[in-house]
């Protein structure tokens, strides 16, 4: 075998939208080691990973599949689990069918082509801000421009706002990253406006079922059904397997109406031409056997637990600092700085050396100039890990803060 | 709980390259009733799928490694699978490391990928044509602009042609869809003036194992390998088990220079945040066991067989309509019509109508001018049902050129 003897200079031409990225994202899924406390992703309690029901749902996808759980499948997704989905969205009110769901490769992923099949680069997103970091990365390929979504504005004021963007995205239950809960009436408020406007409504919702005070409030995408044999939107609303069973399954979904789901469909056929039909086969066995509610009862126990000790923890020792809210569901406490010279980018690299990573509040922005705010994770650490890393995060904040500008 | 009266009339506005996508990966991955045989796919046959040994594998994967089976895992992805892949490229000449990996959803990702990190809307692609519709669907979002990668061109003409374009992509060892093997000297050639140029060279291998006759040749990234501690490029090298063990694992791999994999992974961050570290887990398992290797000699017999079966058909059904020449290697018998009458695009619903599906030439050409030629699949069925295949086309393609224009 010869090889040319010239040598190799391969500068490759990069994509501009790459130098915007985020660098957070790969912190928050790394594994820490035993040093530091990680605060910063949207992580499952890994204790409550139902590994024995997975192992069994395993074995009853290979049987029952046979060779369809590792062949290629539908691009839509495995029809069993597109019915299991409609099946547990449906209401008295309206019946999903096959026909309204997409299985994703995570919920991340039916972002990555909503972008795709609905901004033209430059193209405008109204959202919440701060946003979920990930639909940032999502959409930087497209180069969309944000506007934001203002849940107090008039009708007309929002409806102008709609109809400007080329969709809405929002997270109504225990918003990432501020772990706001979204009223009733704004959410009827904002759907009104985009019927009226005939926008489309991102409704994501991974968060729905965790629901530690109160009772849950009706989705957007129930608040829009209105008993038509098949559903019209405009909410496409989003799902994930993610926080019940584990994120390591990449099991998503987008409901829609059918035109819409067709549409993601074509993208999704260029993305990657399907979800794993050996997930989804495995997904079927533990959504018919319940395994997703059965886990429920433990896991809302265990985060309310652990919100509270971070609650407690942050009142303790974060308190003269920064402001914020004991969210009511969700995995996230939000903190925004008293200080205006406390800058939570600053201070990242502080706590990280000290043992205790979090995110800072730019990475929720596009424009990535919210310095004063941070997220912190309650879900994925025992009390007392939540209570060392508020401690060490304490002390990082005072070293920041006494540090030379 | 109350909904707007309004009536929904949402009319979203898609981005303008839905209207470019093609419409026959759906029929492809598709399962078809008994009544058609399906021609069309890249489809392994189901029965050599190592179900035990899966079942076994996923068994020893959640034992060893417990959540993390189930939990996000490093955007790249695990490690250990990483350094399996690296330890599978490696060879006497040069070492890879799980720097040079990156984890992909199948390997139609790395595409999806390579057009969001290489390709602002409009600019350049040089690839082989025909070329796998696959990678078309992937760059569909980004609308770029193709140019045609000619093996034969004299070394200046061939450096110009790389210097204009972001990357080439090719597809070297029985060429999706014409089953062609190019030559060493011509991969050496193309090498050469990638290397001058600085340009990136794809090369896309899902086929490379599947060789029936002769040996194996040096793949671009073997022949690109200087010994150098770290692989320097400038050769993306695309491999998958979706021929080996199953697609519906979706499990590929991009190997790369160092810093092409960060470029890709940041992209794969927004995409799906990682690879599912169930499959990823379950894959780590496979190839320790070598289950990729142990299926192989049974797996290179039966398509032998069935190969031979197809071509033997082929001739003595198709010979009087089209040329083709039998494929020493891969999945695909390529056919092109001797009449210029013969539009496959127009004999494609005579033939599923009769009972058989193939893919017409069109899909192939991001100008879908191609119309005179097509690509049947021999791995997915057996002798007895190829032969069947092969004689409805036979009855369909009279039909069609029998058919008033």
């Amino acid at each position: 075998m010869s090889t040319p003897t010239e040598p190799v200079k391969t500068q490759p031409r990069y994509a501009r939208w790459l130098a915007t990225t985020n660098v957070v994202t790969r912190h928050i899924v790394a594994t820490y080691g035993p040093d530091c406390i990680n605060l910063s992703g949207g992580l499952p309690a890994p204790e409550i990973y139902p590994l024995a029901a997975i192992e069994a749902a395993t074995q009853r996808a290979l049987a029952r599949f046979k060779h369809r759980a590792v062949s290629y499948g539908p691009v839509e997704g495995m029809k069993e689990l597109r019915m299991a989905i409609a099946a547990r969205a449906s209401t008295p009110r309206q019946r999903f069918g096959a026909e309204n769901v997409l299985i994703t490769t995570g919920s991340l992923q039916a972002l990555d082509l909503l972008g795709k099949i609905l901004v033209e680069p430059g193209e405008t997103i109204l959202a919440q801000f701060p946003t979920y970091l990930g639909a940032l990365d999502a959409w930087r390929p497209r180069t969309p421009t944000y506007r934001r979504l203002d849940w107090a504005a008039d009708p007309m004021s929002l409806g102008q706002a709609v109809s400007g963007a080329q969709f809405v995205y929002c997270v109504p239950n225990f918003s990432n990253p501020t772990g706001a809960l979204i009223a009733t009436e704004s959410r009827q408020r904002l759907l009104a406006a985009a019927q009226r406007a005939g926008g489309v409504l991102v409704e994501d919702d991974p968060y729905g079922a965790l629901f530690y005070d109160g009772v849950a409030l009706p989705s957007l995408l129930d608040l829009s059904s209105d008993g038509s044999e098949i559903y019209r939107g405009p909410v496409v609303h989003l799902g994930t397997l993610s926080k019940s069973i584990g994120p390591g399954l990449r099991i998503g979904w987008a409901i829609a109406e059918p035109k819409m789901i067709e549409m993601l469909s074509l993208a999704k056929q260029g993305a990657d031409i399907g979800t794993g039909t050996f997930a989804q086969g495995v997904a079927v066995e533990l959504l018919d056997a319940g395994i997703d509610r059965a886990v429920l009862p433990d896991m809302l126990a265990l985060y309310t637990r652990r919100r509270d000790a971070l609650v407690a923890a942050a009142g303790e020792h974060l308190g003269l600092r920064f402001d914020f809210t004991a969210p009511v569901g969700g995995m996230f406490l939000w903190l925004t700085a008293k200080d205006p010279a406390l800058d939570t980018d600053a201070l990242w690299p502080i706590a990280f050396a000290a043992g205790v990573s979090f995110c800072p509040g730019s990475v929720f922005d596009p424009t990535a100039r919210l310095k004063n705010a941070m997220r912190l994770n309650f879900t994925l650490n025992d009390e007392a890990q939540l209570v060392e890393g508020v401690r060490r995060l304490a002390r990082a904040v005072e070293r920041h803060l006494q540090a030379p500008a």
